[in-house]
């Protein structure tokens, strides 16, 4: 049978990043292309004393049916903390002009194609940073959306040219940013740069997708302000997940919207996969209330924080100085990037000659034919060994490479 | 601020099955209006003990990201349990002329709107049997597609009308159907029309859907070959899950397709939801390998033929003669239809007045705007008491409706 696809899907290539997580089963291979957050940092125990007390106290709710916005309480309990830490969640009753909703969805991954499935008809643009989250890219890419970047900075994009790509791109639809610890550049961008954008976005009344899933693991400078705590406007959809600070593998993730939006993405959702696994969220919840997630939160960013100045100081010593990479102040990556003139391909596959794997920028990029010199480094994932050892390869297969 | 949404879910309404359990929150109605699996379905027991189990030997594991295609082992229970039950499953190595791959997906519905994915347009069509599944015609509606019915008969769709509506429809991409114990109405595809389906389909090279979620849940008359037994062509996904069978609030299914079509779900799953839940699938695995599935799904199977038995006793006792209902060989539901010029939605509401909701048959249309004498009874979750009671009230208002 000569099959025929969708035109969204007929070009969409697996993500690299998971084909690269497929192919490591070489156990010789050190790998720093993951995005995974630290196996040490998943509380066990406590979710098993929790999982064991569902089972006990509400199995028949726990594996029957639910509705798709979310288990209630859970709900609840992540707008409550969104409100208190990142100043997020407006509501009439509280004197704002609109009410934001939260509603769980199946990890951060499904907040962020419902968005561009509610706002993108096929052709629409949405408008990235670039490089930028290649789960991101590929979902807007899988409902037929076209991906349009805007240089990344040392702070964050230029307002300016975020200004001359909407104008350029009469079908925006969307920006789609990480402030905070971008993935994959570990960048975070400037309050001067988030309230410029946020008011560019207002004046031409384009909805920002803001993607927050590392924001709670911030190891070094200070907090800055959410681009959503600043929405008066309610056009930003925010979007984040217990996946860096709880599991990853459970999929329970969270968006808060307004309530018009918010709305259309539940219906959505409800045609994706009904609602997200109710026993997890009922987990989600119980640690949220019965368990110290702040006490958590914190020994997840000491661990991080000893992470990445382990390899932040690998590097310095292992690489020539001609290679360059970001300093991040939370998060899961470092940006590395090869002198002007350098075949990044070609290096990253000496590097998995000598074992260490990376991810190629390319795999970031909004036009996916366009080149990078940079890679992509995972810090949380390896243990210190790995690190050291790792960055050392990483050394030599660089002084090999550049002359 | 002025909200534009995609052309797709402008127009798409929030399912009324869930809109209706959302409602249900007044403890004196007494609901048919569901599709749930009965509580007493689920083997809390052993599910609590195998979870703990899992905690105690790979909790990290368990909690960590994982592939999309799923957890390999249960992959390849599944594969195996769809062979031997329904002749499911080509392989090149078995002489066949393609091979079939099995993909774990969160819940039935996710297959579903997966396949339209991969294999639709805006403005394409998917062929339906009329009435059909709520959650796949808006999962379909999801995608842009069109959605065009076929009329059910007794014993399914009538072929010649099949071949038909393809010829009249020259963007059909799919052809979506659930021969076995059709949801909304109970109905079972006799196989000389499945064989003829099956034929038509292949010399249009038009793919099916098959969705089987009841399809283990035969309490009468004689097993009957799934399509896909009858796939040498490479044309048919099978779509099924855990839901009826073991927990629907897990959110765990399956899909058995053509390596091409399943490579290509598998990369629109991946920007959706990365995976599905990968701790619920070891625990089906698990149930899968040391529990007694076929023991279990037994007594389910003679709870099932209990209450629809009860069900349709009482509806025989209860309604007048001029209102027919379906008389289901297995699945959740059945489905009754009012006299000529009835008002259906007169009589749900007045139902409902008596404290009793059962779903409107115009929820299930495939034209949204076409009427229905029809609504929908489910047995599965009510209770004896209930499904007494309940029908009682039922035929209360039959008779104070039908003059």
């Amino acid at each position: 049978m000569n099959y025929q696809f969708s035109d969204k899907l007929a070009a969409l290539k697996p993500s690299a990043i998971r084909e690269i997580f497929k192919s490591l089963t070489d156990p010789t291979i050190i790998s720093f292309a993951a995005g995974n957050p630290a196996a040490e940092s998943f509380p066990v125990e406590e979710l098993a004393a929790h999982s064991a007390d569902i089972f006990a106290e509400c199995a028949t709710a726990a594996l029957q049916y639910n509705i798709t916005d979310g288990f209630p309480p859970l709900r609840e309990a992540v707008a409550k903390r969104q409100k208190e830490i990142f100043g997020i969640g407006r509501s009439l009753a509280a004197g704002d002009t609109f009410d934001d909703m939260t509603v769980i969805v199946s990890g951060g991954q499904q907040g962020i194609e419902l968005a561009c499935k509610a706002l993108c008809n096929e052709g629409d643009v949405v408008i990235c940073e670039n490089p930028s989250f290649i789960g991101a890219l590929n979902a807007f890419r899988s409902c037929g959306a076209v991906t349009v970047g805007v240089e990344m900075e040392e702070d964050g994009i230029d307002p300016d040219d975020l200004e001359r790509v909407i104008s350029e791109n009469p079908r925006a639809k969307m920006i789609y940013l990480i402030p905070t610890f971008h993935n994959p550049s570990g960048i975070t961008t400037s309050e001067k740069k988030r309230r410029r954008i946020y008011e560019i976005a207002k004046r031409h009344s384009l909805p920002i997708l803001e993607d927050n899933p590392y924001g709670e693991l911030r190891f070094a400078g200070e907090e800055l302000p959410t681009i959503k705590s600043m929405d008066d406007g309610g056009l930003v959809i925010y979007c984040s997940s217990f996946s860096k600070i709880l599991s990853a593998g459970m999929r329970v993730g969270f968006v808060v919207a307004p309530e018009p939006i918010a709305t259309k993405m539940v219906v959505a959702k409800q045609s994706e996969d009904v609602h997200t696994n109710i026993f997890f969220q009922m987990l989600c919840h119980r640690f949220m209330t019965k368990s110290d997630l702040d006490g958590h939160i914190q020994a997840i960013r000491a661990l991080y924080r000893h992470k990445c100045e382990l390899m932040l100081g690998e590097l310095e010593r292992e690489l020539p100085s001609s290679v360059k990479f970001t300093r991040p102040e939370g998060g899961l990556f470092i940006w590395c990037t090869l002198p002007e003139g350098s075949d990044m391909s070609a290096f990253v596959k000496k590097a998995l000659e000598k074992k260490v794997a990376v991810v190629p920028g390319t795999t970031f990029n909004c036009d996916t034919d366009a080149p990078s010199l940079s890679f992509r480094l995972n810090y949380s994932t390896p243990s210190d060994e790995q690190i050291v050892e790792g960055v050392k390869r990483l050394g030599e297969a660089a002084r090999e490479f550049i002359h």
